[in-house]
């Protein structure tokens, strides 16, 4: 089973790590970066590059798309590359997913029109505008549709446990978190704005526009 | 302030790149993945290519040092570039630190001698015969000898979070938090050995020997 984790300039590089590492410890899953061009793509802040292994047009017809987010979303939000693809791979995908604003992208190809969906917690207006129902959530799952988003950045690694019980079983998904000792012990119950101060608010916007 | 990650061939992505979605929020800090050689490294099954950007050589002062774990760290725990490197730097940094199996290669350059330490759930012996003292923790803090080591994969994540406390104050580590949106909601309690059944733990031997 081929997984396909899309990789564009500017991205977000745990929203891809995050499933990628959970997954690529199931041995039936294949997984393949791909992107516009092969090559190094850089994220947002230019510090990592990662590797595009193959096309769009190499990958046609994956078993599974996950979408991460970043900055660089915005740049094709009224189409492009990306979106062409989550839409015209979607047909043949046994899910397509998101995590983070790559919710951005699949509500851009259409595939989330007056779905609820989840994204990162700072853009539920742009989702909206996009056309889906943006809701406070973990993970947001269409199994009918096949669809599947997840919140901000680290909720990828939640959602990619899940995904394995849906394409293997409980064993399996229980293994993969075993594996990578998902046993979350934040310093902090700062995980989400509602439960922060407006101190570490204000500090988020002044780090958000030195670096962003 | 710069901090340095390893990265080498065969290394756990999320090991590395938990820490640096973190890090790589807070303003102050740079990071920057240095290795034996520039260029691509491939994480351990190959679906990955991450980018050195700087050798060894190039980076013989960082201020923080993060070694991630994975497979291929068994190939230099006799000695090699990257436990070299580690050794050289220890004097110069202000934290030392390491996130799964790379705490092998702290403990091979002899910073570990007779410290608790913590490291993947799979491998305490190993950890013991290089001299350090393994403990079941997730993050194992020795702030008198500025070392830090993490337990398995995803606890980097958690590391990270209460290093920006040590970095700056309690306000940049919960701005970090929350804009990663770090607010784990496990699809199962399975996130440690201790609790799960026999039967994952078999199926975790299956895969591991599949893929590994």
């Amino acid at each position: 089973m081929q997984v396909a984790i899309a990789a564009f300039p500017r991205m977000t590089a745990l929203d891809a790590i995050g499933p990628y590492e959970v997954l690529q410890r199931v041995p039936f899953l294949d997984l393949v970066f791909v992107g516009e061009r092969r090559g190094e793509v850089r994220t947002e802040n230019g510090f990592l590059g990662l590797t595009v292994d193959a096309t769009f047009e190499e990958v046609p017809q994956p078993d599974v798309v996950v979408v991460p987010g970043g900055a660089g979303t915005r740049a094709f939000l009224d189409g492009g590359p990306v979106v062409d693809w989550a839409r015209a791979t979607y047909p043949g995908t046994r899910f397509t997913t998101s995590v983070c604003t790559g919710s951005l992208v699949l509500a851009a190809a259409g595939l989330l029109d007056g779905l609820t969906a989840t994204t990162h917690w700072s853009v539920p207006d742009l989702l909206a505008k996009l056309g889906a129902e943006p809701v406070t959530q973990r993970v947001v799952e269409h199994l009918d549709r096949r669809l599947i988003t997840a919140a901000g950045v680290s909720s990828g690694i939640d959602m990619a446990i899940r995904f394995v019980e849906l394409l293997a079983d409980e064993t399996a998904a229980k293994s993969a978190q075993v594996m990578i000792e998902y046993d979350p012990q934040p310093p902090f119950d700062a995980g989400h704005p509602s439960r922060v101060s407006a101190e570490v608010m204000a500090r988020v916007a002044e780090y958000a526009q030195t670096r962003a």
